[in-house]
């Protein structure tokens, strides 16, 4: 059973086919987007839009910005290192270690990683991108690459593939640490994480 | 911290006014929206628009439906039984009797419920609309009204104006029972739910 509105059963179907919003919440946002002032609205469709009239990638790291601020602000920031490069797979993740506030340096986006399953390989994500800011022989000033990938099989694997590319240009390679998170007990941490947690000790 | 993207980040901070998302989830949205086709964006953005357009509320009934359709597709169907009016508070609770498959009568939409409380009065929701279906003295053909307004105290309240209203013009004027719903244990419902099931007893 429908509304009697077409219009109103249109928004309910458009509101459905976004991630994680099922009929009855799209049906609630419809509700609210029809009680709403008109305005509103308007500035919910105008942003769809805009997002995808203005949003182009950075030239240099590959992450989102908008048209007309390329290369984005963090490239072109004075106040970052440029001497340090941080490999993330997605624009999120980016932005998870830009909240923590400690990293200074730049970054670049892979927007994916290498998956054989999935049919991604090295061409499918931006790591010519990568290499093309540490030139062979030149000094591009990037003294180390500290890759950031997510802890997966894939993530592993693009790590691997990458230190193996990077390594021989003269530049240190880091992995980020995996290790048990600030506030686990150690009781319900997985095997996998103790054993690189152990492995990757430091000195007190 | 935000994604260096005006366009992304006003698309999340619009979607995140939404009720019941959060800026988590905001963000997912976002970043689904500017992988997807355009088209994907374009028909959410146009089905905004069009709902604050094109959707009226039914002269007769006071339901929601399209501009070009009033009365509402249920008050000009023929295949209703036009001796009953079912007065809901919204258009989600016509939809809800309308998905049992059941009530074959027409309806009514209040848009709200009398609360004194929120400074909302009878004039404010569809009271005048609802007494023009029933005219003093004439042959409107209305039979029973049937009031299926949320348990609550200023659903019970407005029953009651209701009530002493419409009872005068000689219609039956009737109240969806109380009892316990179907599938719970007697065990596990409220007392008030099953004072009101003992009360509402049937002969079997």
């Amino acid at each position: 059973m429908r509304f009697p509105s077409v219009a109103l059963d249109t928004l309910i179907d458009e509101f459905a086919k976004l991630p994680g919003i099922g009929r009855k919440t799209a049906q609630r946002l419809a509700m609210y987007i029809l009680h709403e002032p008109k305005i509103e609205a308007e500035q919910l469709a105008k942003a769809l839009l805009d997002v995808k009239e203005k949003v182009v990638r950075c030239t240099i790291c590959q992450n989102i910005t908008d048209v007309g601020t390329d290369p984005c602000a963090i490239c072109a920031s004075k106040a970052r290192d440029r001497t340090v490069i941080c490999v993330v797979e997605s624009p999120v993740d980016m932005l998870a270690f830009e909240k923590t506030g400690h990293y200074k340096g730049l970054y670049h986006v892979l927007h994916g990683v290498i998956s054989p399953l999935d049919g991604v390989g090295p061409d499918d994500i931006k790591v010519r991108e990568l290499l093309a800011r540490i030139p062979v022989g030149e000094a591009s000033g990037v003294r180390e690459v500290v890759l950031a990938l997510n802890p997966t099989i894939e993530g592993e694997t693009t790590s691997l593939y990458l230190a193996r590319l990077l390594k021989p240009l003269g530049i240190a390679v880091t992995k980020i640490a995996r290790g048990i998170p600030v506030g686990a007990e150690l009781e319900y941490v997985d095997e996998a994480t103790l054993s690189r947690a152990m492995e990757g000790r430091t000195v007190v």
